[in-house]
């Protein structure tokens, strides 16, 4: 039997250390001779060695003391490295345990291989500077910063026995996002769930300050971390001998009382779990640590100047090799590779073996590993019968779906969001669930909250739920994201680097598995927010995902109950993309048949042929509309032209896949200039009502020929009032839509037709203003065949 | 002497909370008959009574009681209402104060003005459901949560008498920004500071949910605080009688606290003071105090079931009004209001007086409290003599100009950032300050920490940057935010609510003095991340501001040091703007003189003759260019086409203020068709080399006539590699415009010469890849004067 705690073993652990911090400063700064075989010639070293050396020894020794504990304890266990610019920890660690060269054959485990990683570490169309999609191991990026607990959170839920291993910078701590991920502990079942350890990491530097909670005693810290719901354990010195048993210690005492947690609560059923007082591992080790003491007279380990590269060293001046020659070989390499370079057998002995190795844990390579069962939507659908008949709340449908999602996904299905589950009209699927919540309850009080449940909406923070989604698709399950519209744009920048991470993983990371897509419902949007007012209005995530590259973002804006579903059918099934879904919650008509729907979301646009009257023909206006109130409206004023001018020949197109507007030239899915052109004629006015801002459908425009457009977005006019005004507000009202295509078509001759749309309008207005509501009729308007 | 201790004069208290209930209770429900004065009818109701109730007592509560210790100690106090969804709290005490009758007149302090009052809250048209720009004595807005504590500390900084009495919800508590605010306590220098005092208010209800806070034990919560460094201090109950005096004395200490830790501060010099551990008042009351306490059989105050109207009365179901008349009774209307309804003078007398009261603290609407003075940026300015001969760091020139405006504006200018300052490459700001940090100190590592000092980034987090700055602008002060520019975009719905907040101060609160700009530095740009790579490039800041009511947004892109510092120059002494500012921070050619740079801040915009070949007369291709990178390329790719066709007849505009480009119908400073025709010709061809998305360029161009337009913008091609590979990825470099504009002036006969500039990228890419840098003559490239 190994005897994981002796003298013995901690020495192969430390060999191991010193191994993986020799390879991260060698790939700092050198391309050849990485084992320093021959004299240090500026041929070896880079021209200007890149990359980040704080983070990184630090690292290495929590990585390897990580491997003992996985084979002391048989873990299933995974490592997030939440620092930034520590690329090569990870990297370093797996290619001593071998499996960078198993997934990049290229990259021998020998002197050759070692030569090459070197080279391409943070070097143009290499790796990157960051644990990223090519990193072994990976899900999570330390490019921006704060995502590390909320990712470990999605990633251990429904996986009972893994561990995530998470490393917190104390930089990174000092996020908003990061600070609010200490609550996730309310979330975490002990029986169904996995655990996650956080390794809060005080090296005390950042770029160039001191950190807030390094400079915090550790009394300070315990009262904190106890406050918040963990049981800290502290590590900390500066004496390696000192610091690994007192590591090795520590991190059994935490492993132990993570299993001791779950032993102890799976002798219950899941529903009766509380909330653990998991552990968090407070390692208080240098910055820089086994690096420079000091350069120009001025200290380096310890902070912040030991952030980046310590030695000014470069293939154009070695003056200070000298330097770096003693760095590199105060690991004593000789101990720790072989002739040929392998690294020594004593070494790779004590290697967590095959797919405990964390670089090798499935999960950090999900891919798919159960496809969803998206069961059958139509079950759902709405029989429409004439359109408009009808009225219906998207999203309360949307709820039954989903019920119906979890029944048949009992493991592998979430929903998240920020307290807005049951604001958002998604309560039917409290029908089949409940809210997961380990805190403490009050029976009396408390609705749908239960210690296991398939939503996780229990914490105000838009972070934390696109965080654990995140976590959630990224080790290969499904779900989505139901947030208020304008505050999904809390959250742009993390849906930005979650497409990063999706795109590096096709361009980088051959070996990646496809990901479940990232399903994000915006509701409650800009068109109805009666109470809440202007800081509520803000439709703009629409621009500012159809920036990012097209193959992985698409925008679905259904209009009506149907579309909503088969939107969402399509959108859990499909891998590695974004979908923005942009929906109604309130009552609204509904306009469109299951078929519809159907054909609607596969092509992603439709001519409505119940609604033109152009019977096929060159029509005198092109009418198109995306979203829900744009649809309405549109369908409005097209009734209302009918009536006016019963000859006008229209064409009503209706627009749930937005971005296949584009030209080809932009997106590759975009509709062929002949399509659109057959589509939107090539000189026809066309009037385009639009959920968002205008300025998007004027850039899809402007490759087209036909630039005869009106469009009727959202004019960032907001306010507090009524649903109707607030489509006056931007002229995406009915008698605005009529009027500019009675304008377009007639000319001067629709003048007294525009004056009494403008009219109408006024009177509306009136009237809302004297009551505080719309006038009933606007809002209950129903559909009617046309005059044909 | 008033005795503001005992129990008359608690009693008084007692009746302005009522007053402030009653009022906010009323202004839920009723339009009319607000003193149920007669029968309540079905006309005295809203037709759909909207708002919440839920956050309202407990505030309400709070605010007598802050009036009392306003009295009792005469302090110098506002309020921030944290928590979203309370917007009767400031408007019910207003009225009550009197303030809201002077700020707003035809709002009589009588019944005929509580009825109007009562209308127009959360009316169309009227105001808003949150403390909102027209509500008086608020600086923040309830409706994206989390920055109320950033907010506040912005706003005590260098107001050393100020107290910012900051209500945070346990729901907004939450989320990241909140969590994160907590350590705002490092920043507070006790000497020259005023002091935040947060009070935590445990209502215990979200929307649906409990709250993670409320749910801990106050030796949880104990623990907490402490370990953040704060002195939690307790008050709670459910029983008025109970509470009262209990709040008054926890608030008393509170303040006393306060008091003593900036008297003893202050009785030694700033620089000498330390992080005091200010108090922090901990409040459990339930939420919906004084509410119906159930309804339908399930409970309702005490949590989330109060959140928003408890009692479904609406002006067409009456069904259930009685409930309200008993609830309104509740308060004792009869005690409070005389016959006109106007508040009884009794209440009246504990009010503060004048600029005591906390709405109408001159604080929160500081306007401009004193203009900064920008000193003469020219004295900085770098003499250029042949354009592009030297070389320098834009952000480094910057610094010694800030040095300067540090020093001109010692009290009232700061600048912010998350741990980037010298990153970004403002370290000249430390020749004149230091960072400001009360934490403890390593003093043989720290570098320009100091407790005094204007720059405040050593918290690594956009959110507290961000909001500091907010709070200190809305309080009439001066500065800046740098950060590296994808990152300004975990802010990006911060920008917009701050957006929203001048925009309503211009058309909802006409007595609201202007602002000084918000000035977003965004530095560290997509096109140079040598180590940082993909997750570090987003230039998309420009687009989502874009969309934004032109009248407030100014957009910023200085391509090189002159141009930078007369853009600072005029965004400091603008008011009511957000501008952003992009600018690089890396060694680049210099070219334009002072004067230049003056006319093109001006004027946005500038033909540049040196660098044109058309003679005035019209040239064969426009080239133009917006950024930097996209400059420095632009007039290399000229001096390339003017060597090969020393004929081609080219117009070079260097554009700095990008959103004047925009059509008039978009944006009323945008160039007249006659003026964007004149300098951009109606039919010759455009090569626009711009530093953004380029569906922004599209959308400007879309209602020009000239569509003959070859953009080339950043196109989500990124990677770690060198800084001209990153222009070859957008081919936004020198020899893809060379190329493009060969093409569009010669066509086919440019087969050749575009092969040549095809193939120079190739051997450029080769190279790059082998070495892993730059060709060296491509970065120290130099400007020839032109062949004429």
């Amino acid at each position: 039997m190994t005897n994981y705690d002796d003298k013995s073993y901690l020495e192969k652990v430390d060999k191991w250390w010193r191994a993986a911090n020799y390879i991260s400063v060698a790939q700092m700064y050198l391309k050849d001779n990485p084992l320093l075989r021959k004299e240090l010639s500026s041929e070896d070293v880079k021209l200007t060695p890149i990359g980040h050396w704080g983070t990184i020894s630090g690292q290495n020794f929590i990585y390897a003391h990580l491997n003992r504990v996985i084979n002391k304890y048989d873990l299933d266990m995974f490592y997030i490295e939440g620092p930034g610019h520590g690329g090569q920890v990870m990297v370093s660690n797996s290619f001593i345990d071998g499996s960078y060269s198993e997934l990049y054959p290229e990259i021998t485990p020998d002197e050759a291989g070692l030569k090459q990683l070197c080279k391409i570490f943070s070097f143009p169309g290499g790796i990157a500077s960051h644990a990223a999609p090519e990193t072994p191991g990976s899900i999570h990026e330390g490019g921006e910063l704060g995502y590390s607990l909320s990712h470990a959170t999605g990633a251990i839920l429904d996986n009972p026995n893994l561990i995530a291993a998470t490393v917190v910078g104390d930089g990174e701590a000092e996020t908003g996002p990061l600070a609010a991920g200490w609550f996730s502990n309310t979330f975490i079942n002990p029986v169904n769930d996995g655990a996650v350890l956080p390794i809060l990491y005080l090296n005390g530097g950042k770029i160039h300050n001191p950190t807030i909670l390094e400079r915090k005693t550790n009394e300070e810290l315990m009262d904190m971390f106890n406050g918040l719901g963990w049981t800290p354990i502290f590590v900390g010195g500066t004496d390696p001998e000192v610091v690994h048993p007192q590591m090795a210690k520590k991190l059994d005492e935490a492993i132990e009382l993570i299993k001791n947690i779950q032993t102890e609560a799976r002798k219950h059923p899941a529903e009766e779990a509380t909330q653990a007082k998991w552990p968090v591992l407070i390692v208080r080790i240098p910055k820089g640590w086994t690096g420079p003491k000091e350069w120009n007279g001025e200290p380096v380990e310890g902070g912040f100047r030991a952030h980046q590269v310590p030695i000014p060293v470069t293939g154009k001046d070695m003056t200070t090799a000298p330097y770096l020659v003693e760095w590199l070989e105060s690991y004593k390499p000789e101990e720790l590779f072989d002739e040929k370079g392998y690294i020594k057998a004593e070494i790779r002995a004590i290697s967590p073996k095959g797919h405990r190795r964390m670089s090798m844990n499935p999960v950090t390579n999900a891919g798919i590993v159960e496809k969803m069962n998206t069961a059958d939507w139509r079950q759902h659908a709405l029989d429409i019968g004439q359109p408009g008949e009808i009225i219906a709340q998207d999203m309360i449908e949307l709820g039954k779906y989903a019920a119906d999602l979890i029944k048949e996904n009992p493991k592998n299905f979430r929903i998240f969001g920020p307290d807005e589950t049951k604001s958002n009209r998604l309560q039917h699927v409290f029908d089949a669930t409940n809210r997961q919540w380990l805190g403490r309850v009050n029976k009396e009080y408390d609705e749908w909250i239960s210690p296991v449940g398939r939503v996780i909406d229990s914490q105000l923070s838009e972070h934390q739920a696109e965080g654990f989604l995140e976590g959630y698709v990224l080790t290969g399950r499904h779900g989505f994201f139901a947030s208020y519209e304008s505050f999904l744009r809390v959250v742009d920048s993390m849906i930005t680097q979650h497409f990063k991470w999706l795109r590096k993983s096709k361009t980088h990371a051959p070996w990646r598995k496809n990901y479940p897509s990232l399903n994000l419902i915006a509701t409650s949007t800009v068109f109805q927010q009666d109470h809440n007012g202007y800081t509520h209005q803000d439709p703009g995530l629409l621009t500012h995902l159809a920036e990012k590259t097209p193959e992985f973002i698409r925008e679905y804006l259904p209009a009506d109950t149907n579309s909503l579903l088969a939107v969402m059918d399509k959108s859990l099934r499909d891998e590695d993309k974004i979908n923005l879904i942009v929906s109604s919650k309130h009552p609204r008509p509904q306009f469109y048949s299951a078929d519809e729907a159907q054909e609607l979301v596969e092509k992603g646009y439709k001519v409505i042929d119940w609604a033109s009257t152009d019977n096929g023909e060159t029509p005198d206006v092109v009418i198109a509309a995306a979203g829900t109130e744009p649809n309405l409206e549109a369908l409005a004023a097209i009734s209302i032209l009918n009536k006016a001018f019963p000859e006008m020949k229209i064409r009503f197109i209706n627009i749930v896949d937005i971005l296949k507007l584009r030209h080809p030239d932009v997106d590759a899915r975009g509709l062929t200039d002949d399509e659109f052109n057959n589509l939107f004629t090539t000189d026809k006015p066309i009037i385009f009502a639009f959920h968002g801002y205008e300025g998007m459908i004027r850039d899809m425009f402007f490759k087209r020929q036909n630039h005869h457009i009106s469009i009727h977005g959202y004019r960032e006019n907001g306010d507090i009032t009524t649903p109707f005004d607030m489509r006056v507000l931007s002229e995406l009202d009915r008698f605005h839509l009529a009027k500019d295509a009675a304008e377009a078509v007639y000319g001067d001759a629709a003048g007294a037709f525009k004056e009494k749309m403008l009219d109408t309008v006024a009177y509306h207005t009136d009237y809302i203003r004297k009551h505080g509501s719309d006038i009933p009729e606007v809002l209950d308007w129903k559909w009617e065949s046309l005059t044909k």
